[in-house]
C-alpha cells in the first residue's frame, strides 16, 4: 500500500493508526473539506483560532474511528462524513476548554490557543465548535446519531468536573479512577464508533459491539497515556512528561503505587500531591518510584486487558483488512509503550 | 388573576413579566421540574453549582417565551416544556462562561459560580448543561427545533468572540453593534420563540412570526440593558451599574456620544475605553454625558423601534390574553426604564 503524498512516509513499516490514515484517505479529505469549511465565520478570530488548533492536526483518531467503523459496516456515506467531522469538533471543544483548565502549555507541540488569543476565546471558540458539531449532526436526520452524542458530550463533562472534584484527593479510588477516564475520554471514543452502524442501519448488536470496541480502547489508550505522563517503562523524562504530577491528578500509576506502599512511599505521595509541594527532583524520584514498585507495569498490564476487550467486540464481524486494522490499531495503542 | 402562593404578591400592579409567570405556572412547574431532575449527577460539585445558578432563578423569560409562544400556537405539550427547559439550560450554560469571561463577581444578586467553585468548575458545569439541553431536544424527537437552537448556540457564542474582539475599540460602528447583540442576546430569544409553533406544527408563516417576535424583543431588551448599564435616565448609580464601562465595551449609548463628539468628548472616551484609563470619577463622568448628549435616550429610542416591531409581528395572530400579555412584555421591556 502507497501513503499518498501528503501523509509522511518512513522507512519504518507503518503503524496501524498510519495505516488506517491511508485506506481512509479518501474519506478523510471529505471529512476535512467539511471540517474547514464549518469552522469559518465572519468572526475572524474564530477561524483563526480553530485553525490553529485543528489543523495543526493531531492523528484524528476519533473521527477515523468512525470512518473505519462505517466500512466495517458495509460503506460509507456522506453522513457518515458528516459525524465523523461533529467528533472531531467536539474533541476540538474539549481541549480548548481542557487547555484552559489545566493551564498548559503546548498541545500538539505548538503553543496552546488561549495563550495566544486568551481564555476567553478560547471557552468562546470552543463553544462555537460544539454548537456547531451538533449543526452537522442534525444534517444527517438522525436523532439516534444526535442521542448517542450528546448523551456522550454530556458524559465527557461529568467525567471532567469528576477528575476536577478528585484533584489532589489521596483516596481516589481504582474504580473511581475508571469512571472518570471512561468518561472523559472512553465516551467518545465509544459514541464515535458507535454513530457508525447506526448510520449504517445495522442491527443492535452490531452496535453495542462497536461501541464495547470504542469504549475499551478509549479505555487502553487513557491508561496508556497516564502511564506515559510518567515516561513510560524506559523512556527518558522528556518535556511532555509530568503534567499530571504537577497538576496533583490522581491517575492509576500513584493508585498502584499507593496500594502496596509504606510508611516512606506514603508520605512521599502525600507531599507531592495532598500537599502539592514539589521540588525539582521529585517528578524524577516519582518516576523511579513508579518503575520500581511495577506500577507502571500494572498500569499497563490492565491497558492490555482492555485492549484486548476491545478485539474481542469485533469477533462477531466478518473478516476484512479494516477489521484487522481495527484490531491492530488496539494492540498499537499499546505496544507503542511496552 | 390571583398570583399562586410561591409567586411574590406585591401592592403594585403586576407587570406583563409577573402576569405571563402566573398565566404559565402550572406549565412552569413542569418546566422547573425538568430542570431541576436534569442537572442532577453523581458527580456531586455539578448540582451544587447548577443549583446555585439555576435555582437562583432569575425571571426564566426565555423559557416562559417557548411556553407563551407554545400558547399563542393552541396550546402547550411535554415537548414545549422539554424545549423550554432546554433554552433555560443554554442561557444558563452562556451565563457560567460570561461570568468566567468577564470576571464578574455578582449575578442575580448572589456571588457568580467560579467565585466559589473556581472557573474550571464553571466552564465544565457550562458544557455539562449544554450538552443536557441537547439531550432534551433529542427527545422531543424534532430535528427542527434540534436545527434551530443548535444554529442559535453556534450564532451565540459567534456574537460573544465578535464583543471579545470589539472590546475597546473606538471604531465599532452601530451596525456591528447591532450584530453583536443579535447574536449574543436576541437570537436565543428567536429561538426560545420560534420552537413552539415548530412543536405546535403551524405554518411558516407562523414560525417566522414568532422568530421576529424573540429576535426584535431580545434587541430592545439587550439596548435597554445597555443603557441601564449606564444608570438609564435618572436612577441613581447602584452596584450593578457600569460593568460595561469597566470592561470597554463598545455599546449603543457609547457609540451615538461619539457620533457628535467634540475634541474633549472624544478624548474622554479614547482614554476610558482604547486606553482603559479609569479613575474613581470617570462613570460618573460618562453617566453625565451620556445623558447630556441624549446618547442614553437615543438608545432607548431605539429600543421602543424593536419593540414596536415585536408587537406587530404579533399582529397574525388572533386576539386572547396571550397575545395581549405578549404584546405588553414588549413594551414594558423599554417602559421599565423610562
Amino acid at each position: 500500500m502507497n501513503a499518498p503524498a501528503h501523509i509522511k512516509k518512513s522507512d519504518k513499516k507503518p503503524s496501524p493508526a498510519e495505516r488506517l490514515m491511508v485506506m481512509a484517505d479518501t474519506d478523510m479529505q471529505a471529512v476535512n473539506a467539511i471540517i474547514k469549511e464549518r469552522m469559518q465565520s465572519p468572526v475572524g478570530m474564530i477561524p483563526d483560532l480553530a485553525e490553529h488548533l485543528v489543523e495543526a492536526g493531531g492523528k484524528r483518531l476519533r473521527p477515523l474511528l468512525t470512518i473505519a467503523c462505517g466500512h466495517l459496516c458495509g460503506g460509507v456515506t456522506g453522513s457518515h462524513h458528516k459525524l465523523s467531522a461533529a467528533v472531531e469538533f467536539i474533541h476540538s471543544a474539549t481541549l480548548l476548554h481542557d487547555d484552559v483548565i489545566d493551564e498548559s502549555d503546548l498541545r500538539r507541540g505548538k503553543k496552546v490557543a488561549n495563550r495566544i488569543w486568551g481564555n476567553s476565546a478560547s471557552i468562546l471558540v470552543g463553544d462555537f465548535l460544539f454548537a456547531r458539531a451538533f449543526n452537522l449532526m442534525v444534517e444527517t436526520g438522525s436523532l439516534e446519531a444526535l442521542d448517542i452524542l450528546s448523551t456522550a458530550s454530556s458524559i465527557i463533562a461529568e467525567g471532567e468536573v469528576h477528575q476536577l472534584a478528585a484533584l489532589r484527593d489521596i483516596h481516589v479510588t481504582e474504580q473511581t479512577y475508571l469512571e472518570i477516564v471512561g468518561a472523559k475520554t472512553a465516551a467518545l471514543f465509544a459514541a464515535a464508533c458507535e454513530v457508525a452502524p447506526v448510520i449504517s442501519e445495522r442491527s443492535v448488536a452490531d452496535r453495542q459491539a462497536l461501541k464495547a470496541y470504542g469504549q475499551n480502547l478509549g479505555l487502553a489508550f487513557q491508561l496508556v497515556d497516564d502511564a506515559l505522563d510518567y515516561g513510560g517503562l524506559e523512556a527518558a523524562l522528556g518535556k511532555s512528561v509530568g503534567d499530571d504530577f504537577r497538576e496533583g491528578k490522581m491517575t492509576l500509576p500513584v493508585i498502584r503505587a499507593l496500594e502496596k506502599a509504606d510508611k516512606d512511599e506514603r508520605a512521599f505521595w502525600h507531599r507531592v500531591i495532598v500537599e502539592h509541594t514539589q521540588n525539582d527532583t521529585d517528578l524524577e524520584q516519582a518516576v523511579s518510584r513508579l518503575r520500581k514498585s511495577g506500577a507502571l507495569q500494572a498500569t499497563l498490564d490492565m491497558a492490555r486487558i482492555y485492549a484486548d476487550k476491545a478485539v474481542s467486540a469485533l469477533d462477531r464481524f466478518e473478516d476484512s483488512e479494516w477489521k484487522s486494522t481495527l484490531e491492530d490499531l488496539s494492540d498499537f495503542v499499546v505496544s507503542r509503550v511496552s
